[in-house]
């Protein structure tokens, strides 16, 4: 049985909630057309959740790979074009690391772009009805460090399994303390999550329709 | 039995359904804490909507009535401060009216603030965890004409009723169709106007809490 | 000979410059169309900035009172539609006053309309390639509360003074220290307060012209 | 003499300016710290663009390499950090080329690094008093197509150059045609391009300063 790797991130940044592990445990050994979710944790660290996450693909051999983080200011599901190999970090993650400027993996290439079929997830979103866009940009903090080191543990270790990022907004009662901040209810990410894997699975590779923006 | 009546708008500016309508037609019928909610909709049109809803009030007598509409764009529930004597509409209304700097109410005064609680409503939805805000301004179309004209109503007629005006978000499939916009699930909205109309009958004063704006 | 009067804010929140107050002093004793302008700066306080403002008027005599203040975190020139009875001050003004929820004037009307020719000023503007709009709403800080006292205080004593409220960015040196925010430079600033004193001069009535809102 | 090639794009998208041109041509000819400065225009075309570049360099044997365009939305000077190898147009070229999903070089690597020094021109910037940022995207229209194009040749032609790209607000006259846009007067833009030019000269090598973001 094929089996689909769902990731998401412990709380960081003064939240008591990470919306993505809200969402994603629910998916947790659900069927998807004959694919097998397992749900698991990372912790919001520099390092640390690349060292988990290379442990869960080499002991689950998934042929996909979702990672979800939250993205808190964002309106909507937002699907990740590239992962550069750059750690900037606005805060301290978890563990009280905060490095500049220094690479997610030495000597790698400046960036990976994700082998989900991103244009497909983005507009089969839209057409069920869930606000959904490419992002050109997952940031500089450990939301792109594991979509980097994903692609680049993928890639070196020649393993065919495809893989991506999702960011995600606040969910309502994390907003609730952020006057303003848009926000997404949990049941509609976790329908979005089943679709994107759904959809990933029929399209092997991606469809050429439009994302980009002009700057 | 006390009468609470909530209304909403119509579809307009080229929405084929209105967050609004979707929201208030769960609570018809419902009763919070012994009142009867009866929800009523509203055409998007000056004028008429007033027509519409002062024959509403003349009908059932409510002791609180809450007027709904949406605001797209905006990422949260907007409780509405102040409503001002003008028309000024940026798009024609939904029979073709596009007044622009015209009273709502001729020789009426500059603006009427609202006289549900609503201090008591936005912190009171923040507790529960959904995300809301006092708005300073409810634009200068058919909703600030709504809010404007039932102020104007209640007190000329010299009704006790208290009222007021609380704009939502998009609903997830509208803003699937709007790149980049905030969005509230109908449930949310739903649960919203469920405790607020819960706790508009137990504060019948409002609370002095802060929620203003430097500019 | 007529007289302007236009008024500046000190700083206030933190910033070391008003930039209300960069532009507004560089036209003091200007002749515009044959009207001396006279500048003049206001403390950002409650209460004592409209003792200050009430005593410049009964010195002075103008035709037309500007009141200008900083919106950090707006974009363009804009033009105050309305200013409401209340004061709500998110922060404490520069004596360390922070009222919730009081009246600008015990028994005042709810609000005011500015006299000026907004429409004029805005539409003049933008023809002259200064970016504007019109607000719907002017906070619930001392620069509303600064319109609301202006408004109150010409119709309560007749004088037949034509007044108004004028919000504009951060200067450039500011938005260096808050990332993100927009700026506009202080000739720009002063360029558009000269047209807008010429503007007002020649429209005694304002022009019917659309900047409305649909929230 | 050293040369600096500053680069600038003729007008896009329906406007009759283009903010790049406008500030960099006043730069053409002049002397910073002993290097001259030059200054060029590229059609907003893709292909062309690089073209009309690579015979820039050529000609030019320039130290140093900035490309320059506009942002319109966004609020400040915007140091670029990447360049992705992926054309996605929102909007068709002026040749009428709208590429989607293309590779602006077939079987280059995923994306470039600015060579210039990122921070130290973003923070040089404010201590100037001048808003800026760094940009984790360039997007996936002609201005990250000519910095991907830019990089990708310098490297492959081992030419030592150091390069990037810096984009920038409309211009005032233009904001005042899409109401609510933020602007930068072009002289502060002038003064922007001017200092950049000086920092990234004396430094050879970026510091180490935070600009990242969490998603």
């Amino acid at each position: 049985m094929k089996t689909v790797l769902v990731t998401a991130f412990e709380p960081f940044g003064g939240e008591s909630v990470n919306p993505s592990w809200e969402a994603v445990k629910e998916l947790d050994g659900c069927l998807i057309d004959g694919a097998r979710v397992v749900a698991r944790q990372l912790p919001c660290v520099f390092g640390g959740s690349l060292t988990t996450l290379y442990a869960q693909i080499d002991e689950l051999c998934p042929e996909l790979v979702f990672c979800v983080g939250q993205a808190g200011g964002r309106s909507d599901i937002s699907v990740e074009r590239v992962a550069i190999n750059v750690n900037d970090a606005r805060i301290p993650d978890n563990a009280g690391n905060q490095p500049i400027d220094t690479p997610v993996v030495e000597g790698g290439p400046a960036a990976y772009f994700a082998t989900l079929p991103i244009k497909a997830l983005t507009y089969g979103l839209r057409e069920a009805g869930i606000p959904a866009s490419v992002s050109q940009t997952a940031g500089t903090f450990v939301c792109n460090h594991v979509m980097y080191g994903l692609l680049n543990y993928l890639e070196s270790t020649q393993n065919p399994a495809r893989g991506g990022f999702i960011h995600i907004p606040y969910l309502p009662e994390q907003a609730a303390n952020h006057p303003g901040a848009p926000s997404m209810g949990a049941e509609i990410v976790v329908a979005a999550l089943e679709r994107m894997i759904r959809l990933a699975l029929h399209n092997p590779a991606d469809q050429i329709l439009g994302a980009g923006t002009t700057h």
